[in-house]
């Protein structure tokens, strides 16, 4: 099986490489009646979007077209194709990869797989971060259909490089991070990271970081026993993203040097429900949501491609040399990562949500449609610049 | 979609309970001619099985019998059904659970969704790391076809608890570690594992601790951009696991602290070919293997079901309780989670190497099946005792 | 990928051969809290069975053993898996083919496929009906299923050979069928099939026959446009049954050969209900049911393995000589294929009731359950013999 | 899951409706290397365009646009995404139907499952014909793959209305039907075909035919058992066609009315090859492809869209009325069905291909590049116009 396909009941195909004239995603098994605009993914598309500061200099203005699947602004039930132009490419820069592959890339992967002769090295083809732009406009109608659920999907940055958040975060703070450049949840966060990028993109390097996502209020019982538990397709779809190196949910690698007595987490009665005390296991026990939040963590490797000579080999003579990626690159793609982790997170949830049966598969009632739309608004609005910031 | 199969191309469904009459595979897409025994899986089984010592005290034999897919001692191409008996089944031990679930276990969220009438309470059921001998089974079918590519995978336990292994192990250590019953590469190592879990067996209580795989010589260009990435499609694997946390491959979380100058790695050229310098990637770049062993970690939570009394409710009462977890259960499941890891990767691997075309799909010559046979051999061989180890 | 799982949330797997220790079927996907119990599986098992009048000479009790999935008698959630021993096997009877295929068999093809050296020559291996117990095991959970939609699944042979039946027939006449050694609908019409079975018996020949399957009462919109529509999956699952040669549903062929004024079906209301006057389409538009009665017709080819001599070739001289098949095998496969074929169309309307909604794919509530046991129990009452058949 | 996607190696994803600004196709899963034009893909889409003779008046040009997954004229390895414009609609022409179920037609099954108010009747939205320019887009480049094994794929209209074709046809003959207004393989028959097609127009009805699809030199052991088999596949491939209502292979139906003497095929020796001597069984035995010819036919029904009146009901006031459809469609769709059928075919078979391994998944190399480019040219020259055929 080929590798562009993504999800079971919620099923999306992306195509598009990053100097192709476009960029795009066939949604399959959205729901009849859901209301959806371009301007619902343009909304999350714009956190993802090249040009912000701090972020790849590529000017994308990366408006989304629906181009199936939608009749008088609502769903059909029909696949829905959103496709994004690729509109500020400079090709030019990539000639120098054409024959010294970027250690830390892609690039020399592809060429072992698919033959010298078949790879299209300009923006790194298919292995480009552009490619995720499919990913977030396809999550943001996972999103919208969550609603139905009432569960929202917010992601801020961790950590930077050495710099972590150690203290307590709400989930407001960390739908405000969208507006945060750097994705921070708190204003000397962003100080922090901010002052770090600035000294990483004067050195011509980058950084790593780790990203935090956090799933209020989702149903129980999502997840599929034994392969297709939430953790295991959770893993999957944050793993598929570009430079991930690690996932983790609840206490992740803590949990490995603890005991069973401090990691388990007691099981309470509150508000008459059964509930978990301290949510250790971030909301996935035996491999299902138990209805607590869901909480995952993953590193993000630093940006390969920076202005810093690297070692590398010429391809036409195998000798050594040195590479200085000189292209328009992101000083630390954890940035942006977070918005592609999140609209990862959005695709497993309402692909299981529709396994499992709490979003139906054929088509909304108007007063579904209706709920959909009044929290999705809400949900817009929660999303709003912290004070102080840019 | 239900969540009982694993794999495209070579593709396994399991089923069987705890406490049910047996626990049972079919592999679908094994090529036809390869030489399979009993004993190829009784190899493997062998050390993921209970009754060693510092493992659970349940004592099976756990002796696989192969009832299709096999003549003349010969795959035919047709499914290969695999059953182990549960023999050794004490249901009355979770009586006290019925009503009282465990912290830490999968016994509430699987009420939640499968409903209390319907919950076999007794032994876990599916979630008990029962299921995991059809894992395990499999994986041997998987190992012995990855002969063919001279690919070769090894896993011992890296930390358990506030133990870490901090230096170089050889892929010799690392197959011995089979024999070892705290599956520790070293014998300094092996002592202070086996100290460790007699005091938290005396204390009624559990460790958690962190398992690595190591991949020997896999073929490069396994995974299948964008979705199915090699690292994607092993996180899931791993996390499908029972009481894993977290995963990471290469540098993994580390790499979230780092800059790219460091992270990166550089490419060189040896003995002709075109090669890692540090393999800081883990044997996967882009997504796809690079030809550079495969290493990769993760984190097993400690057993949840202790002595040790923990706060539980009773689902009769809605009150609070205590409960202390009599039934036989590991004091570390990363122990015999290894193994259950090791067969995990070898799944994936198998199935990416014939989507690549590796490894046959219909049937194996004469000569390779001939190969793996003698490859085999050697790898059993090659997993012996460590010097000094029981 | 491999072959042998069919359907997508509730999905079968099936393994064993005809002269292996058992077959046997995985199924994932049954909600929990069906009531289930070897009997259900045994009473639609009891219509394929050989041994009886009219089909092979092997007797086989057929006893179904459910090893895992059910607790307290109903379903968990849990994979279901049902095997049947296979008791009454000489394999000796096939010493001759081994080295001569019979002509219209699997025999030349498997060995084209999966070579000589790895074909399990007794009774057909996969290749042998006996394989279709497996679907029949699960047919009779998914029929079991469907009645929470009051839907019920009848088949009978509309013709055999030159005889045809042209009259109208009830869906009462259809249930009883079952009970009918040779499948006929009228007592007149079960005498001259049971002729022409015993004079092809004499010659040693067979005869080829059309069985048609009527679903009653199916819920409208199940399908999934574009590839998944109703028609689509029934055939797969119609084209998936040994000695099957073609499909049709509705006109069927006929509709080849008509005018657009001719074939096209009124709406009308009827009841308040928008309805189709004459079910010309059977039951499928658009590839969607439309709430009329499903009616499909698929021609079974005569049973090739027949006494009377035929020409074939010996694989160890590649000269011509000649077989007479002294295997056990019926005269007429399309006699208990119709079993098969039932079976195959429950699966598919069973998976796509559950992919559109009408079933759940977690649990049944209890009224559910208890809804669908009621219905079962009429639905085996209404299947009896017709009067004064044996 | 939704039914948007079709085949597991070589995978198709279609989306776009007959009345939105595009159709268009996303193909997964074609190894690097290929050559690739858009002159390729245009070729094929040339026979199934409205506008020629005797089909729907709708002009399009349907000028195919590649618009991923190639670079320097030659495959990546990456998706493969093709659009087609919507040109020539005429919406208003649907104003009438808004209210008006069409007879035979997928309008009011759509309404069923999607709700009235989700319905996009411009056009048939995704019922419509117009969505197979993705399919015959999509196995143009199926068939080209094809090549590799020196398979070829052609079809004629075998027969249409009452007039059949029953002579010998050779498969020169079938692939001049291409030109053919009306797919006929004969000079004779297309002079009838026309005068048939003539006469329907003026009478503002339509007819039905069966089509029949003809594979030179398939590789043999196509078809995976025991549900994947190759006829199986087929008969899906073949059902998913809009107002296709049966399919048959080799003796198909006629094999339900014979006896097995008759319908066995002799196995012989032919040039030193195993062979079958009249191929009854249609190059498929066992589910899988045996070497011969594969010859399969399926049913069209007659276009349900015609100007005669039909009674229907008015979904306002669920009153009778009439219904004179005056879009623009084919006086019988079978015509260009057999070009949406010839792709299907070629879908499968290319599916198949890889499954097996006779196709590689990852990438050609040079010379199996070049050998399918010169096959392709091959193939394209032997499709010519028939002598004295328009």
């Amino acid at each position: 099986m080929p590798g562009s396909s993504f999800g079971e009941m919620f099923r999306i195909t992306t195509f598009g490489e990053s100097h192709g004239p476009e960029v795009g995603v066939v949604i399959d098994g959205v729901p009849a009646g859901l209301y959806l605009s371009k301007d619902d993914i343009q909304f999350e598309l714009l956190f993802r979007r090249p040009g912000r500061q701090y972020v790849t200099g590529r000017r994308e203005k990366d408006e989304p077209e629906i181009v199936s699947g939608i009749y008088n602004g609502r769903t059909t039930g029909a696949p829905i194709a959103i496709i994004v132009k690729n509109s500020d490419v400079i090709s030019s820069l990539y000639e120098e990869i054409r024959y010294k592959p970027r250690p830390g890339h892609a690039d020399l992967p592809y060429i072992m797989k698919y033959g010298y002769e078949n790879w299209d090295y300009r923006g790194g083809g298919r292995a480009s971060a552009r490619e995720t732009v499919s990913r977030v406009a396809a999550g943001a109608v996972a999103k919208k259909l969550l609603m139905l659920t009432d569960t929202v999907i917010g992601g801020h940055l961790k950590s930077l490089g050495p710099i972590e958040l150690n203290e307590d975060v709400t989930f407001e703070e960390i739908l405000c991070s969208k507006y945060s450049p750097v994705r921070a949840s708190k204003k000397w966060l962003e100080e922090k990271f901010e002052e770090l990028i600035k000294q990483a993109t004067v050195e011509g390097d980058s950084w790593g970081g780790i990203a935090e996502i956090v799933v209020k209020n989702p149903p129980s019982g999502l997840g599929e026993p034994v392969f297709d538990k939430l953790k295991a397709d959770l893993a999957k779809a944050i793993l598929s993203i570009p430079a991930v190196t690690g996932f983790e949910y609840g206490l992740g690698f803590k949990a490995g040097r603890m005991r069973g007595s401090e990691a388990n987490d007691e099981i309470i009665v509150k508000d008459g429900r059964l509930r978990w005390k301290n949510n250790t296991s971030g909301g996935i026990l035996g491999g299902l949501s138990n209805g607590e939040d869901i909480i995952l963590r993953c590193a993000f490797k630093p940006t390969s491609s920076i202005r810093k000579p690297q070692k590398t080999v010429d391809l036409r003579t195998y000798e050594e040399t040195t590479i200085s990626v000189i292209g328009r690159h992101d000083p630390a793609v954890a940035i942006r990562g977070v918005s592609v982790a999140e609209a990862m997170v959005a695709l497993v949830l309402v692909d299981h949500a529709m396994r499992t049966g709490y979003i139906p598969t054929v088509k909304l009632t108007e007063e579904q449609a209706k709920i959909i739309e009044e929290r999705w608004r809400r949900y817009v609005e929660l999303c709003k610049p912290m004070q102080g910031s840019q």
